[in-house]
């Protein structure tokens, strides 16, 4: 069945059944002119927003709508996460072609609730209208305590630049959704890889934790390492140096990259999608928190580089103590279309 | 200048400086991984989002980019002013062709800035991103004083339909921009009408007063009285009766519709984008309700129909008394693309 059979008021009536949410905050949810809820008291609220657009951001059949309906919550989680936050309430809005079929939508909002449902976030409200590619714009309104916010432009000089888990997954998964031959340089990996392309996590816990014990300066791994470094530093004023060799690598990225003629910074620094958490630490505290964070959270945390003078500007020191400056990441509107397509 | 000479970083550098705030309660805004804000204790947050797409909602050269920036704020705003609340926050996400001139980018904000300012709000970030079509993505967070929310879920038999302004002006706007020729049928009103298309108004002043002096159901006119009239039956379980020669219509938009070969009501009850207020009051205090609006906000207030039991049905009363059932409004995916763009 085809949503231009349905139309539009049914297809919002079956999506308001599949996102039925029983959070006491919200007052009014779908199914009136906006959705209304019950603010913390105490607490600032976070307010983030991703378009996705496809062939831009996906591709079918790489990505299953299940899957990018998935993706598309994580990833604002991960914009909350990374200012100390927690997320609380989404609206989803969705431009479908008419032929799209109200199977496709489901799997979609089914991605979404479960991805809601492992963030501990209600959807309550957007709009639906025809477009000619699929295009989902997500917003979410989560919070966070006034002593627990983390910004991008609080590093200090002295700070040690930490990540947490591993980086490159993502950009390998891609390569392998694109390039089905090089699967057999990671046979055991694989389908690891894929999904954290796919499916990738948002590190709510580990923000939250990193914040809690106090950093200065933290952002979320959406673009590649690189470019969020160099976020921090210009939002900052300061300088970095992030030592290649510490950088944390996921297993089976250096096969992927090897196979696939790429260099490895590519997919770890470059690749983007990581949706790990990158902070600074001053130096002195930066091994106990590694270690309270890994503690509290499972999740390992590395020490990678250093937040030095913005004139010593931001470069990557690599294996043989050789420096260069730290390329920029993904850029939506100068980089060849078939880079990213995925 | 095009964006894809100018890049992601440089692109969203010009729009912070473009949409730049000194509202006390942002915390943090453009520049950071999400936005933060102070909210105000005792109120709910209203949460609205609206999605424009080029070719469905929208088309160049009808519409310029300043005016397409100003209506996707006020479309928003009308949503939040529907549920008796006031704008203060906004997000925009923007799908953009790497083709689009920076003057184009430009041009947007600064209609969106227009409205920004007349309603007082701050835009305080959003996402770009690669796009084939123009898509317009606007989120806004509002507020509503607890006493003062209004829903459509709550209208009762018995109460009287009440609308803001005249209708039909929109679409009559509309028909003009699709249709030169259709001009000289309204030399005096021309520039009226198709403003009220370009760059319609939310009514927050009237759905302050109105909410403020107690109303029943409430939802701004954004598809066409028709179709809101029977949202409110729907949500609340009632029934209505519509009188046609009690609707009030805009100046012209009778010639307009005589020229286009139309039936009024097609520009009036069906026609949408007129962005007034129908909202429901007992019918001991309708008249007086509909007196305290006008005098508080200079903006008229007419009864239109009444609330009855749900299975009278929704019915339109023509001028000669006869009986028959209101249509619905605007369907995105059902209705043919030639009958909406503009």
């Amino acid at each position: 069945m085809r949503i231009k059979d349905i139309g539009e008021a049914e297809l919002i009536e079956r999506i308001r059944k599949l996102v039925t949410t029983h959070d006491d905050r919200v007052v009014v949810a779908i199914g009136d002119d906006a959705a209304v809820t019950i603010p913390i008291m105490g607490h600032f609220d976070v307010l983030t927003t991703d378009m996705l657009v496809e062939g831009v951001h996906f591709k079918f059949p790489l990505i299953t709508p299940f899957q990018l309906g998935y993706k598309s919550i994580v990833v604002n989680v991960s914009d909350v996460a990374a200012m100390g936050g927690f997320p609380h309430f989404a609206l989803v809005s969705l431009g479908l072609r008419s032929e799209t079929s109200m199977n496709f939508v489901e799997q979609l909002y089914l991605g979404m609730m479960e991805a809601a449902g492992e963030y501990g976030l209600s959807i309550i409200g957007g709009d639906i209208t025809r477009a000619t590619r699929l295009t989902l714009s997500v917003f979410i309104l989560g919070e966070v305590e006034i002593e627990m916010l983390c910004r991008r432009a609080t590093a200090h000089v002295g700070d040690k630049i930490l990540v947490t888990g591993c980086l490159g997954a993502s950009a390998a998964g891609l390569q392998l959704l694109l390039h089905t031959e090089l699967e057999k340089a990671v046979p055991k990996r694989k389908e690891k890889l894929k999904r954290a392309h796919l499916m990738p996590l948002a590190r709510v816990k580990e923000a939250r934790a990193a914040a809690m014990h106090g950093i200065h300066a933290m952002e979320d791994i959406s673009d590649g390492l690189a470019s969020e470094v160099t976020h921090i530093c210009q939002e900052s004023g300061v300088g970095a140096r992030l030592y290649l060799e510490d950088i944390p690598i996921a297993l089976g990225v250096k096969e992927v990259a090897k196979a696939a003629g790429m260099r490895l910074e590519d997919l770890a620094l470059y690749g983007g999608e990581d949706y790990e958490l990158v902070f600074t630490v001053p130096a002195h505290r930066s091994r106990d928190m590694a270690g309270r964070v890994f503690r509290e959270t499972k999740t390992a945390v590395t020490l990678v580089g250093d937040i030095v003078r913005e004139e010593e500007g931001i470069v990557l020191v690599g294996r043989e103590g050789t420096i260069s400056p730290l390329g920029a990441g993904y850029d939506h509107f100068k980089m060849a279309k078939s880079e990213r397509e995925g």
